[in-house]
């Protein structure tokens, strides 16, 4: 079972590497990091790099794609043909097509999420209907195929429901196991709605900065 | 304020990726990815690189470090003398010791768990003692200025923590928004005394597979 991770220069790494630890645990599970050029890929906060394995010419028909989101680096992505063209012919034979974070712009952007509900990361909203989604202020949004997660952290939940469909709560409950996923989040800020006004402002300021 | 996250050959993905992601939201975090040689490290699902930016060498006097887990490469680590003398160097003036999932065993390894309480992955918790050190099913172990954190995923519960005491209950809060940390696991098998029989009969299986 051939999964995709696509990056990009800017990319956020736990929007992808979340979704990997989980996703890599499946049983024939084959695992590709891909971007528009093999070799090492910088993350939006431009202290990391993550090597991608392959180009995007060189994957053909995997059966899942995760899209990662990222900041301003996103916004070049979303606007990139070759980026685009793969994704769309891709999606033709997925069996899975998903996103984490702001990849569900990069979705929209080609074209795929047209007429759908959607996710994305609470700063990133009102750009969905650019595409003619519907944002939902949910962590995990399934429409058919398509699967978009919201901001960052949540690519790991979303991992997990796509493994119970993929391979049985068994399987999923295992991979939730051997990760140690038992989250005890030392705050209740995760999500916008749950937020306190400072907090939310205080974000809004740091998501301005790496969004610009 | 230098934060060095050490990989290894085998080291585990979401350990370090976790953290990154969250402390990197630090005011004044400079990341430091480091390990052995400067250059692309595999995972241990060998389905992934990511780029030690920095050898042991180059990084002097981390404030923070986070040590990363990982499989049966994390016993190779855990017997490398260049690393173990690392650690004992740095460790002597950090202001935060970490580490994340097996991580453990590699501070152990060091020497600097001795007489203490800390946890790990709950498949290697009776490799602990053999460091003079009481494992504890616990998310988050803090011990002074060590800190050591159950499996994989709990890296990201460890680094909010940490954030707090680093900057306040107010930038922690914000940067769980930022992350959009509002987890929402899909079963209650995250942690071993929460699991049922045949998911950790499973789960051990696959571990099995993985430390050999």
């Amino acid at each position: 079972m051939k999964i995709a991770f696509l990056i990009y220069e800017g990319f956020t790494a736990l929007d992808v590497i979340g979704p990997y630890e989980v996703l890599s645990c499946l049983p024939g599970a084959e695992v590709h990091f891909v971007s528009k050029k093999a070799g090492p890929v910088r993350a939006h906060t431009n202290a990391l790099s993550v090597v991608a394995d392959y180009a995007l010419k060189d994957v053909a028909s995997p059966e899942i794609i995760v899209v990662s989101g990222g900041a301003r680096g996103t916004f070049v992505a979303s606007q990139d043909p070759e980026i685009l063209e793969w994704i769309r012919t891709v999606h033709q034979t997925t069996k899975w097509t998903t996103s984490v974070c702001t990849g569900s712009l990069i979705l929209g952007s080609a074209g795929i999420l047209k007429g759908l509900k959607a996710t994305t990361h609470w700063y990133a909203k009102d750009l969905l209907p650019k595409f003619g989604a519907e944002y939902v202020e949910e962590r995990v949004v399934k429409q058919g195929k398509i699967i978009t997660a919201a901001g960052v952290s949540s690519g790991i939940d979303m991992a997990l429901q796509l493994s119970s469909m993929i391979a049985g709560d068994q399987m999923s409950k295992v991979i939730q196991l051997i990760i140690e996923y038992d989250p005890q989040p030392p705050h209740n800020t995760g999500a916008i709605s749950k937020s306190d006004p400072a907090t939310i402002q205080i974000a809004k300021g740091a998501a301005d900065t790496a969004f610009q």
